[in-house]
């Protein structure tokens, strides 16, 4: 457990990072969670936003929000401007919108001076992200990433197992992430939630497969520790949609080792299912976002193991990203929170990103969201991802 | 999912409540959920602290806490004194001490008209608490106690099934609460936390009986709906201990229903284990801190039933517990923050605390850890529960 | 796994037992499984049977059974002397009838010099299993008893565990028994199975405490290697019953070990819930009915530990109790297969029976109900259990 | 629950069907369970076996099988000519050779006029399997072929849930077969279980695809009641082998509804994972064989739900596969035993045998093993499944 009392816990105790918000207006599901995040461990707090391009709606998220009237924008460029100008201004921007608002106000807010903090996917397609990469790598900014899951402890627990050899030379690994609500025609009806991330235009080149596909991808990459080479990819869209809903891939990773990937959002009565399993010549693990805390180790010739959240015996990687004591559950603000600390301390120190996901899981997130329309598009040929 | 967005969902959208800690300290659990409860709806805000009594420490809490150092104090009496001068002070307390200064410090700050959350259980004796009662009852003020399982949202769900009748009349009730931590003898080592439980004069009359016990006794009367009578009580403690870390409880609620308590903090290896269970006529429920989103219906004549935290299909109470969408784990910290944002709309509406406990859940613990030692001292004689 | 392919892995390859059935006729549930039991191994065959007094009943059963209608009977002491007269009559008898009959029909079986193996539990009193000890005793038979989940390959493990001291000294003991099937009151609409076990002449001094509360008091004893010497019970009828359905027992094991025992028939929606949990000073185990084929090990210091029938690491006694190699699940057929095994290589090789249970758990079971009984009628006096 | 007093329950009553076995010898894990499967309800009863071609070995194995000396054979054509002489000889055999000998024996046993009952894969190749068919259906005798699964009762509602409509049209289908038992190269080291397995010659084309993909493909097919038309196969071999021991194939059912097919047998720490699940519009179900007893529905709109074997509620078809009680876990024995029935039941009567599959399933296995591995040497391309 961190001891929240220790002001050198997570890096850094200086004076809060002060944050904007880029999105997140009435009706939105990630913005309130940003927020929430962010100011879990007063490493950070919001003090302005940019909620909406709707001058009451942007102002009635910001009552909600807590914030100050005069803090309030319903222009982000102006936003930026005004609070360049005050002495309290923001230092940082967190981009909430839809994914065809994530280039433009990273690059406002990179030549602003402000570090970013974006929801995922980076962009909308491949190009923007290798463009934005470009302009990060110029801005001397941080840009950080909310792949949420990579804030989960056992996650963590998940990748240090691989990285320090314990399963072997890793032979497989199979990465789900499976939901329901688009099993009905939510975009169709006008649902705001379902109609952006199914319109090409807000969205991608990717339906599913850049809304969560990237979660499952980053998450392979993330606790396996080698990268994805090639994809063959099936995606599919129901009626009426053009954008993939469903998407069921095999992968290939550096050194031939054999994957699938299988991601849907018309899975119906299917949660948030995230499931990770990487195998190696030793053993398996399995870990499922339905019990974060939780992380299982299936051995050839031992007893499974099930490894709790916050115990003595995980690594300091872990153990830093909890708060509590073992038994006690943490879930999802707590995972992105933790992503938030790190972003703090980073900026804070001025040290890099790690490992809190950058602008480089952004573009390979593209990467493989682009190699995957490509095969799906060519009868499922094998297609090389790349960045 | 309580949209919030939406000032009205918990019922006030005003200035958050400025809260004063006291206890907390370096090395403290507790006290910074305290923390983080109370501010992530933004509807209170730590703004001073007592933390320990010896001021280096209490300054180096407050540190950690974010404040600023004019708002740490090493006495609770003059952080009230002071706070009662500041145009922007404190308007409630959080009490997060060793039982022994529940009663005072509870007495002092509803002296000082400050509203108090004090963490569990309500005082060392069911006498302290029986005065404690009445300090609230002419102060005017609110007084509100963290049992914090009433937080989670199925449980609140489960509460909700019985009181519907769903399952027909209660026939049985099971409730346990399992630990292991005080197997090994950390309170004779020095442990701080296991210390003070094991110690009579900080802790009061009870042990594990007094410290989860009471948990366990209140989740057992909040989800059946019906208040236990009697008991008949085995408690024990390990060599070297003079109060319970072992107890083993039989029941009989009202209408002579039949139940069984069991809390442990030696079930070496046991976690952090609540789980309640209520039998009726046609069925039975199963809620398990182990997996706090979920609660379990199984039928004596139908499958059995997962119902799922933040699910459209739960009543409006359980679903206002929920800040995020169904799949989206969440834990201990928003299970305490739904009782601190109860108890910031009351400060802040006037109304009455509910469903989160007050003094009368605190006296009824009292009762039960009362006439639990009693019972058990005389031989598990079946003993009323005298509030 | 046993590779019953060894002549020798259950000790025994010689011909299979002859058993003949005393009950079990159409309608019973019990009678059909010890014939499968028995013969899944080909170590017994069943060759006769008195399956109902009445004369249609019972061979109409018997063809079910596919038994040759000469090896019918409708009378338990015909049935004994007929088979006693030919070459190939039956060896041992299997009593599967309403309790009141356990102690006549062994008695005449012993004096017919049969070898008996009885359904739970041993007798209707405690008065009658001393009577039956005595018998047994002067018989030079064997007298096995069908507690079945003994015979389960992972509650043979967790017995193994804690004989080993791999959990330190035993420090408490959690077990539990609860079905719903009782909720309706199937006795006294005319349910078979339901009438006799509420019928105090046919059933004995316990109701659901001789049931099923014998199998929650066999394992705890079974697993954990300690004696219960006392009990604190409160026992309860639905309406209508004069016996108990509900039980719920504080125990104290040889040297002061606290424990509990909680078995119910009117637990709505429970369907056979056996469960296990010994604590020791270093971790717990927990074994479920629900799921047979696991044993957990909780431990205070360590991952938590998932053991799987018919691993390669489990000690020699569990893994013979396992006909299938792990993740194939073998259920409560193959449970009582393990103890007719053990009971036809007793037979052949005229060891004794273990760890197979016999007359002196009988004994103990109906000691336990004799002093669950007393103690409820009084008050919930501690009782302490004599044999 | 099947009251196997009920003469009708599985259709018929009359004397046991004579079986003999070809293979099973010292040292084989499946040769027993067809014995213990086949005699479980006494429909059957093993009277004849030519377990290997060594004749000591046979020997020794028909001595553990219970069998007497003259019905032991070392030549399967010399016991089929031995038997058909005998007035009670065999009616029937069992084939659990390796798969080389699978058309052969049954080629032999149908132009001797026994019925079939054969281990799956049916044969090594597509063309085999296709020669087997047409042999049968000039035979007039029964073919079985051991699809274990299909036996199971919670597998059977599962197909009932989908062929009742309850989930609404089926959008997308999943099932997996991991066992890691391979990773081991036991092969190479003379196991003998896994050198037949991995040597082309005795297995046939498909390795892993063979021994365990048929079994995922079949019961993907089997629930979901749609057919597989094209799959796009990734399989792989670990270094040294030249069959396939994980599978990965992306599927395109009718009605253009994707799947995927996950089979490996170098999944370390997997034990014998059989999992399928298939989502229909409105919600969808999972199956898993470590929990045989269960099949779980998550809906759309509504609690998940698990339904339980042997439960009133469930269809008659799933009742039927039940011969205990719910809450009595049964397993893969009698599993397996609900195919010999319905086999023996099938004999006895003349009708054909469904839900038990028969050689129509054997050959689309073949199918599907041709298929992928067409497919997987062909760079994954989109690949028709023809019979």
């Amino acid at each position: 457990m961190t001891d929240v009392n220790d002001p050198g816990a997570a890096g850094s105790a200086a004076t809060p990072v002060r944050l904007a918000m880029v999105g997140g207006g009435p009706g939105a599901f990630i913005g309130p969670v940003h927020r929430m995040a962010a100011e879990l461990d007063r490493r950070m707090v919001l003090v302005a936003g940019a909620f909406s391009a709707d001058a009451v709606r942007s102002r009635e998220a910001g009552t909600a929000y807590g914030l100050w009237p005069d803090r309030v924008y319903d222009d982000y460029r102006a936003m930026m401007a005004a609070e360049a100008a005050r002495p309290d201004g923001a230092e940082a921007v967190a981009i909430v919108t839809p994914n065809d608002l994530h280039l433009p106000v990273a690059r406002a807010a990179l030549e602003a001076g402000l570090h970013v903090i974006s929801d995922k996917p980076a962009t909308r397609t491949l190009a923007e992200a290798q463009a934005l990469r470009a302009l990060v790598e110029q801005s001397g900014r941080l840009y950080g990433l909310t792949y949420t899951y990579t804030g989960y402890p056992m996650l963590r627990a998940a990748r240090g197992v691989v990285a320090r050899g314990e399963l072997g030379p890793v032979r497989k690994v199979v990465v789900e992430y499976s939901q329901g609500w688009l099993s009905r025609s939510l975009d169709l009806a006008g649902d705001k939630q379902a109609s952006w991330r199914m319109d090409p235009e807000a969205s991608g080149a990717g339906g599913c497969s850049g809304d969560i596909g990237v979660h499952a991808f980053q998450a392979a990459e993330f606790v396996s520790g080698i990268r994805v080479e090639r994809v063959c990819a099936d995606l599919s869209a129901s009626p009426g949609r053009t954008l993939d809903d469903d998407c069921n891939v095999l992968l290939r990773f550096a050194g031939d080792v054999p994957g699938v990937l299988i991601a849907s959002q018309v899975a119906s009565g299917d949660r948030n299912g995230l499931r990770v399993r990487v195998y190696g010549e030793r053993g398996g693990l399995d870990w499922s976002h339905e019990s974060p805390d939780r992380l299982t180790l299936n051995w050839l010739d031992a007893p499974t193991q099930i490894l709790h959240a916050a115990s003595g015996y995980l690594d300091a990687g872990s153990r830093m990203a909890s708060r509590l004591p073992v038994g006690h559950p943490e879930g999802f603000i707590e995972a992105f929170a933790n992503i938030y600390r790190e972003f703090a301390a980073a900026i804070r120190s001025g040290a890099s990103l790690s490992p809190a996901p950058d602008i480089r899981e952004g573009v390979r997130g593209m990467a493989f969201v682009d190699a995957a329309v490509r095969s799906s598009r060519d009868a499922a040929r094998w297609t090389r991802i790349e960045e």
